[in-house]
């Protein structure tokens, strides 16, 4: 991933990620997140107890869905909406891709 | 609901839900979770063991979240591809409706 | 189901399950669960707007829950209380099964 | 937290919390979920592709889960069961405060 080619790194760069204005927020959600997994190995190794440890689980498992939520709905009002604007397979296949997303999300 | 008048029924016609093509299929799947939830009270009913009971209520929650997924599959694919491509403020209301639908069915 | 031998029902008698006390509750919640998803069909039905119909979908799968919840409450606190008073390798049996039916919930 | 008095740690000695003999996998899956989360954030950073991104974070939601699932099934094997085995007020408690867990991990 270090070694990609110029190109690639160029092509990237005219494309934006429907999440690219909410980077920091989710960055910083992110960061939160690996905090509290953290905060979860402590309490595990100092003995903590078992429903106080379940509840911080509950609060991480709720900040990724949150995270994911914001992913989600960034794509489809940027790549989703833009592809179905220009219409044809693309966007058949961008739904079809975001489908199965939000499938493996309500599943999740 | 029953007293429709007939513009309503006239304007509906004209404007296909996104669902349209899978009515048979889903209707078959809610009258088969119908028979499910109507099945849940007859084991209460009847004392059952409750480990059974709730394998049957994961089975019909399954069952609905199925339906919902199919719902939401065709809604994307048809009423918001359909704004998209036309674009505008019907558009962003269209996707903002779905993202709120999505995070209702991930957090239920 | 309908041609159960005399003595099993005996033995059921003098077993009173967890959520004895709950059912009249349990069931008026089944009731309303049904006529949602009977609702959901008529919404289909009659073409209504596939966001609206999510909706529903979603209330009716919380609405499940919440008596899975209450099943799952009443189990622990009477079948495997009860067993677990006593030991031994009913006890173990209980709560493996109790843990299998809360991840499927969890999972669901 | 680095400070404890001598005594909690004595007391803490006592009891042995049901996941002491899962602390190992535990740990090491919750590395491996910091890890992803981690991965997350870098593929935001790096502006990778929206729906290889909420991939990831269903897998990581998925593995928290399978670690509250593990956390609470060592709970009622070994906390409730044994207050349980014991009776009374503590025994109650402890079943009070497992299904709130549960209700909040089926919730979330």
């Amino acid at each position: 991933m270090s070694a990609r080619i110029p190109q690639e790194t160029e092509t990237r760069m005219t494309h934006q990620h429907g999440y690219v204005n909410d980077k920091e927020a989710l960055l910083k959600r992110l960061r939160r997140a690996e905090g509290q997994v953290r905060g979860i190995q402590r309490m595990i190794d100092e003995d903590e107890y078992c429903i106080d440890i379940l509840t911080q689980v509950s609060a991480t498992t709720k900040a990724l869905e949150t995270v994911a939520l914001q992913l989600l709905d960034d794509h489809l009002n940027h790549c989703v909406a833009q592809a179905s604007h220009e219409g044809g397979a693309v966007a058949e296949e961008k739904l079809r891709e975001a489908s199965a997303a939000i499938a493996r999300l309500v599943r999740s």
